[in-house]
């Protein structure tokens, strides 16, 4: 346990995620929960952090970097936001300490978007967007970030310039889930509809003032036509990502390609999206990219071993 | 009772409407019960009629005529469809009776369009098209049906020439019950905010694409300016208008103004709507063409006085 250099959390709306890491950089032991903020709200934020603390025999000084939704108003300790253009140094620099504890555990900030025309806030994808461009980035970078709350971000030599937030994966889950299309997908086995997808990320693409038509398509195609309900819910999928993407790839942004920071199934679904539309892409892992982010949070504000050197 | 001369009947998917009607045309009795289709598939879609012909004191010889999802499959006896180009005098020939009853039961059939790129069905629409236009319809016409799916139609001469539905009214209520907005129009007051709902169907008309952006701006613009619970669930009605007219108002549809077959509430919001578009309206009850669409119908299958006329 001596060898434990401190710990990092990524504590989401729904979800917990913790490292330990070595004082040279190493992953020594990791904890993933459903103990997000709306859990965490309820249970008490520092007794779901200690009991996972404990878990992973952390000692009692080992300090603790988190970010997400932890600082948010209805989170733990309220973390604010930096405003765009924001650079990403400057998250470390606003990390805000949780008061009252023999810990040290300090609570990175969000970004701000204050354009009264295009409102927006982030909270953990700012670490994302440092784990995966580096706190010194030259040049510019066009980041997507898929999620419940994709965010799509205009990186320019390490500052955020702009960023947009799209309910891609919230909007699919309410609607596979609550409306008449949740016939249509009922009983969807694993296998996947490349086919499906792909054509229906070229129809919102194209034309995405008929999203909701296309949506509706879904089910009356099923109707007259047939098809399965893993096609279904390729379509539905596929609609919502084609409809976030003719917003994102717009022409000055997709030139140079694109960042995509994700993981697993949403890193796929990305990734395929973006060939079926001929965007270049390089590819981050999402969870890479956060533990990253933390590392480099821990390394400036504890002048603790970066591991990602 | 002996003035009665037959009964109508506008069965959708969750509401059930009745008319005892007159042989002068005039209604007698009306009815309004939630029991529709989704209701009476569990009681029985005769029971239901019986319950409610039992209340109006309707007599036993008294034929009924019914349009709506009573004829979809999973309804009481499948209608079929006509498919587009679809002459809206065809409905009323291919009215079906409802097998084993002592009375006259007709339901008739909805309209399909058999396009597998635009596949698209309408069940009870079709009456209304034919109640607000007439069996003769000269010229053209572009109708908005608004409504939890909407449908929108090119009607030439009497013809249904071509359709599409866009499932607003469903996305709004999914989208403000069941995602993070549903937060953001907690405990709304009845008072419209009108300012909210024309910008966002201008924002939503003019940018499609970012629909899904829009309505994130409406959590994160509260979060970061403020604003009433009233006007972010404008905002979101706004939005899905927006865009659903951003559809629907391409360049040759609207040029001739819109027929707008509506009530209530939806009426209102689709008339400020066109208006802050600028486009003209005729607007038409809904309940009104739907009553006179199933009154042609009667006199056309038993050869009735038509109320209309």
């Amino acid at each position: 346990m001596s060898k434990a250099g401190y710990v990092a959390v990524d504590w989401g709306t729904s979800s917990f995620r913790l490292w330990l890491v070595g004082r040279t950089g190493a992953v020594l032991e990791e904890r993933r929960s459903p103990e997000g903020m709306m859990v965490a709200s309820k249970l008490g934020f520092a007794a779901v952090l200690q009991s996972h603390l404990d878990a992973v025999g952390a000692g009692n000084d080992l300090p603790v970097v988190i970010c997400g939704m932890a600082g948010a108003r209805q989170g733990w300790v309220e973390a604010g936001y930096v405003d765009t253009p924001a650079q990403l140094a400057s998250i470390l620099a606003r990390a805000v300490a949780v008061p009252g504890l023999s810990r040290d555990v300090r609570i990175l900030p969000g970004i701000a978007q204050r354009n009264p025309n295009a409102p927006d806030v982030m909270r953990g994808e700012e670490t994302q967007l440092l784990g995966a461009l580096g706190l010194d980035a030259q040049g510019d970078a066009v980041v997507c970030i898929p999620g419940t709350h994709s965010k799509w971000a205009k990186v320019k030599g390490g500052t955020v310039e702009r960023f947009a937030t799209f309910m891609t994966g919230e909007l699919f889950s309410a609607i596979s889930r609550e409306t008449i299309l949740s016939h249509a997908v009922a009983n969807a086995e694993e296998a996947d509809d490349i086919d499906a997808f792909r054509s229906a990320v070229v129809a919102a693409f194209d034309a995405p003032e008929l999203a909701a038509n296309l949506l509706f398509r879904v089910r009356s195609g099923q109707l007259l036509y047939g098809g399965s309900a893993a096609a279904a819910r390729e379509r539905i999928s596929g609609t919502l990502i084609g409809l976030e993407m003719a917003a994102g790839l717009v022409k000055d942004q997709a030139e140079g390609g694109i960042t995509l920071i994700a993981s697993g199934r949403l890193q796929q679904l990305y990734r395929l999206a973006f060939d079926t539309l001929s965007v270049p892409v390089r590819s981050i892992d999402a969870e890479e990219a956060v533990r990253r982010g933390l590392s480099m949070a821990a390394a400036t504000i504890w002048k603790l071993q970066e591991d990602y050197k």
